[in-house]
């Protein structure tokens, strides 16, 4: 079974010109791929998602893949106003389109890093937007915030028939009720503000010991709640989520 | 930047004594995380399921991590009978929970490879139930079908407030056609026999033009259909699934 150069028979290399989202996971640095680890390894450039202040969650979860280079790569953070007005997110996508588009036009590879997978709420679909007509894309897919909840509480997401939903705090009651009611399983995202009313909307379809929590998934802050008696009905961090599976399951 | 020792601070090791679940993602071995990489290195046994002429896909997708060890595993296929008899699966579940219990007993570290992720409709869910209450036991989430086939396609998941599902090929008419009416995003699972039946509830819905075909996604047989009027009504093989998008999506 040894055999050391194996690892050369799936060497992965950012090919010139090209475009790639790449996904880092939700948090734990090894939850990287690794076909994003060797894109990083190989790229021109790196791009991510910056708040205002300079600091990327992106780029810290890819921080030892990125240590892990042999030389420097070139690095664009994309800095994005923390505002849900869409104009100035637009504003920020269209800055950093143009400038992605330069290093592109030149030749260069440019891996953009987003947090959990690129297409799931994620921002690179609107840079795909903006640059997928003009260049070569590539998608990796990386592990969801979903799928790692899943992980941290030992629960089945989906056994055989279950079918499962995905809301988030940002939908409406109804929207949430009538999700809560038709699937086995669901997950409710972006609980931040929302948690009183998630909370409210739980007892009221009978979905209450079905529930789990947890914020700040794979990270330091982590932090998880199997009992929701333990969890206080006030409002809670932008990164938590709420996981109801079913407590009766097939075998 | 350059840090050739930084690979060794996050260096992971499977831990004696210790049951762990990885996901090995859809197909490509690039699309396994660095900590299932890891784990595959440093396990004392290897275990996945095969089907009863001793084919595994889990173990066929992570072929080059087991061959970069040093050294050889110790590899425990569980054999599964290809049959919707859940008697037959669970008395395998049983033989291989036996098994591996022998092997956690005696102070080994067990690794069992699940394609895709291991709680999303994964085998691993019967181990651990099985074997968690009486070891030590760890999941490692991985890429499922849903996000490799969004990657594949280009298209965004979700957006902003899409509400997003997932359901299969065994659901009711009634069950898939609410979930079409009902959620922006939907994948449909194991689309395989169910294939005429999705593609009647498609058009009843209105959700046609908002449909994608995807066969065996990161396989060398992969096929993609991105307009719904290339694909044959007729039944198609079991790893096939449909993505349904909006066409006019919030910018």
């Amino acid at each position: 079974m040894a055999n050391n150069n194996s690892n050369n028979q799936y060497a992965y290399k950012a090919k010139p010109a090209t475009f790639y989202g790449a996904g880092v996971g939700p948090g734990d640095p090894l939850l990287l791929t690794l076909k994003t680890h060797q894109l990083i390894q190989s790229a021109d450039v790196i791009s991510y998602i910056g708040n205002t202040n300079g600091h990327s969650q992106a780029r810290e979860i890819a921080r030892h893949s990125i240590e892990a280079r042999t030389s420097a790569a070139e690095e664009v953070m994309v800095k994005m106003p923390m505002s849900t007005n869409r104009r100035l997110a637009n504003q920020a996508y269209d800055e950093a389109a143009m400038l992605l588009r330069q290093h592109l036009a030149a030749g260069k590879s440019v891996v953009f890093l987003c947090e959990g997978d690129p297409l799931f709420f994620g921002s690179f679909s609107y840079l795909l937007q903006r640059l997928g007509g003009d260049f070569a894309c590539q998608v990796v897919p990386g592990i969801t915030s979903v799928n790692a909840a899943a992980a941290t509480l030992q629960q089945p997401l989906t056994l055989l028939q279950e079918s499962f939903a995905v809301v988030s705090g940002r939908h409406t009651d109804q929207q949430i009720e009538q999700t809560l009611a038709q699937h086995d399983s669901v997950v409710i995202m972006k609980a931040g503000q929302a948690r009183p009313r998630i909370l409210a909307l739980l007892r009221q379809t009978g979905r209450w010991q079905d529930g789990h929590y947890l914020e700040y998934i794979g990270r330091d802050q982590q932090r998880l709640v199997s009992d929701l008696d333990d969890l206080e009905d006030q409002a809670g961090p932008y990164f938590s989520l709420f996981v109801i599976v079913r407590q009766e399951r097939p075998a």
